[in-house]
C-alpha cells in the first residue's frame, strides 16, 4: 500500500518535569511518518515544508525505513516552531512560543508520483489546504483527517465542505463536541457522520480512544503507563499506528478497523516514554504487536447471557 | 448468597435540566439493594437508619425481591434528606441541601440472622462505623468498601485501621488519587493494594471502570447513553450489580470479577435512566445481561500476533 501525509515539519522545544528537549523534530507529519513506517508494506510519502534551518539528518532513519521524503519542500527561511511546557499531570500544556516561519506560506504540492497514494493522512493544517491536496490526488481508498479548535472557529464553512470528502475524522473529544455543538460524544458523532465522514474516531487522552462506524461503537482505554515521558505527538502517532496497520493488512472490514484502533492505541502510547519521535527509532513492530496483545488481555472478557440465570 | 449492606436510607430531591423529584428514596444503601436484588440467589440485607417520615412502601418492592429490611432501624426524627441540582454536563453537581437527621448519630446494629453474610458491602459512612460493622460479622468470604474525600481528609487513621480488613475498595478516580497522594491511577492503585485490599475499582463516571488486581488490570468502558436522566446513585447501582452478580454466580474467579465490573457497569447505566431507584423497579436480570453483552461487543477484538508480519 501507500499513505501520503500532509501536515507539519517543526522543531519543538519541549519541557516536562522529568526533562527538556531543545529544538528537536516534531510536528504531525514527523510522527505519523515514525508511526506507520513501523508497520511493513506501509509506503509512507511525506508532503510537508521546511525552512533553510532544518535537521533533516534527523529525519534519515525514516529514509532509511522507506520513507519518501521528497515530498518536503526547502523553503528560505525559519522552520516552524513550537516551545511548550507539561505539567505534572500532563493533560493541559502552556504553549510558550510558536514561529510559524515558512509554515505561514505553505502550500502543499502534491508530487505526481505520490498522486496515485491510495491512504491519505490529512494531518492538522487550514481546511482549505486539506481541500487542496484532495483536488491534487487520484480517488484515494482512505481519507483520514485531523483538525483542531482554531479551525473550527474560525474556518467552520472549510470543514464542512471538507467533510463530505473524508472518510475517517479522527479529533479528540472537545474538538468533537465543538463540531458539532453537542456536549454529548455519541451524538457529536452522528451529527459528524451526518456530514460525511463514515467513521469517526474520538480521541480521549487518558482515557482512550472509541471508534464510530455506522452501526456500531468499538472502545480502547488508555494504555497504563507506568510514567509518560512526553505527551507531544500522541495523536499524530495514534494516526500513524491506525493507518500504518490499515495498510499493512491492506483490508478496512470491520474487524480490521477495530485492530487499527488498538494499533494506533499502542503505537501512540510508545510515542510519550520519550522526546520527539525518539522511541520510534528502536520501537519494533513486534513490541507494538506484544502492547496490543496486552490490550486484548485488559479488555476481554466471555459472556452468555445465560450467566445469571439457572 | 447472602449480601449485607450498611449506608444510607435517605430522602432526595433533585434537580435536574430534565425534571425534578421531590423527596424520592435514595442513599447508598437503597442504591445497592435495588441493583443488587435484582440477581437471582443474591440475598441482600440492609442495615441503616430512617426517621419516622420515611416512606417505607416506597421500598416495599425491595422486599418483595426477597431484600431483608429488618436491619432498617426506625428513629424518632427527621430522615436523612439531601438535595442537589445537576447541570447540563452532568458530570458536577451542586449540592443544595444536606440535613442528616437521625443518620447523625447511627451506630449500625448487625442483627443476629446477619452476622454470617457472605459478602458484605460497607456504603460511603465513617470509617470508624465501617470498621465497627466488620467487627460484628463473622468472617465474610468477601467486603467491599466505598469511602469518599470527607473521611480521607478528616479521618486518614482510621481509614488505613479499615484498609486490611477489606477485599475490595471501590472509588472513583479522584479519591484514589487523594488517598493515594499520587496523581497516577495506576500507582495509586499499587499504593493502595499494598495496604490491604486486594482489588482495587477505580470508577471513572463517563470514562467507565478499572479493575486491578494483583497481576492485571481490566477496562470497562463508560456505556453511550443516547442521554442520562439522573446521575444520582450510579455509584451505589454499580456496587450492587457487582456484588449482586458475584453473589448470583457464588464465586470470584477472575474471569468471574472482571464479569462483576461489566455487570456493575450495566446496572449503573440503567440507574442514571430515571429518578431516584425507579428504573429498578421494572428493570430485569435479562436486560442487564443484554447490555453486558453489548459492552461485549463494544469492547472485543481478535488479535494474533502475526497479523502485521507475513
Amino acid at each position: 500500500m501507500s499513505i501520503l501525509v500532509v501536515g507539519s515539519v517543526a522543531l519543538d522545544s519541549v519541557h516536562t518535569p522529568f526533562g527538556s528537549a531543545e529544538r528537536v523534530v516534531g510536528g504531525s507529519a514527523n510522527f505519523f511518518a515514525a508511526a506507520a513506517s513501523l508497520f511493513p508494506r506501509s509506503g509512507v510519502r511525506v508532503v510537508g515544508v521546511v525552512g533553510d534551518d532544518y535537521p533533516m539528518d534527523r529525519l534519515a532513519f525514516l529514509s532509511d525505513r522507506g520513507v519518501d521524503l521528497s515530498g518536503i519542500e526547502r523553503a528560505a527561511g525559519e522552520s516552524f516552531f513550537w516551545a511548550g511546557r507539561y505539567h505534572y499531570d500532563l493533560n493541559a500544556r502552556d504553549t510558550l512560543e510558536t514561529r510559524l516561519g515558512v509554515f505561514a506560506d505553505f502550500q502543499p504540492r502534491i508530487p505526481e508520483a505520490f498522486r496515485t497514494s491510495e491512504q491519505v493522512f490529512l494531518g492538522n493544517i487550514h481546511p482549505d489546504l486539506q481541500l487542496d491536496v484532495l483536488d491534487q490526488v487520484d480517488d484515494p481508498g482512505l481519507v483520514v483527517c485531523d483538525t483542531m479548535n482554531f479551525w473550527i472557529e474560525g474556518h467552520r464553512a472549510s470543514l464542512e465542505r471538507l467533510l463530505p470528502r473524508v472518510d475517517v475524522l479522527m479529533v479528540n473529544d472537545s474538538e468533537a463536541r465543538q463540531l458539532a455543538n453537542e456536549p454529548h460524544l455519541l451524538q457529536a458523532a452522528r451529527w459528524i457522520q451526518a456530514r460525511g465522514p463514515r467513521w469517526v474516531v474520538i480521541k480521549k487522552g487518558e482515557h482512550g480512544a472509541v471508534l464510530y462506524d455506522e452501526a456500531s461503537i468499538f472502545f480502547v482505554p488508555g494504555f497504563p503507563l507506568e510514567s509518560i515521558f512526553d505527551p507531544t505527538g500522541a495523536g499524530d502517532s495514534f494516526a500513524g499506528g491506525f493507518l500504518g496497520y490499515l495498510a499493512s493488512v491492506g483490508t478496512q472490514d470491520p474487524g480490521e478497523l477495530r485492530r487499527a484502533m488498538v494499533y494506533g492505541s499502542a503505537t501512540g502510547s510508545f510515542a510519550v516514554e520519550d522526546f520527539s519521535v525518539d522511541r520510534f527509532r528502536s520501537l519494533t513492530p513486534l513490541e507494538i504487536a506484544d502492547r496490543v496483545e496486552d490490550f486484548r488481555q485488559m479488555t476481554f472478557f466471555e459472556h452468555d447471557v445465560s450467566m445469571i440465570h439457572g
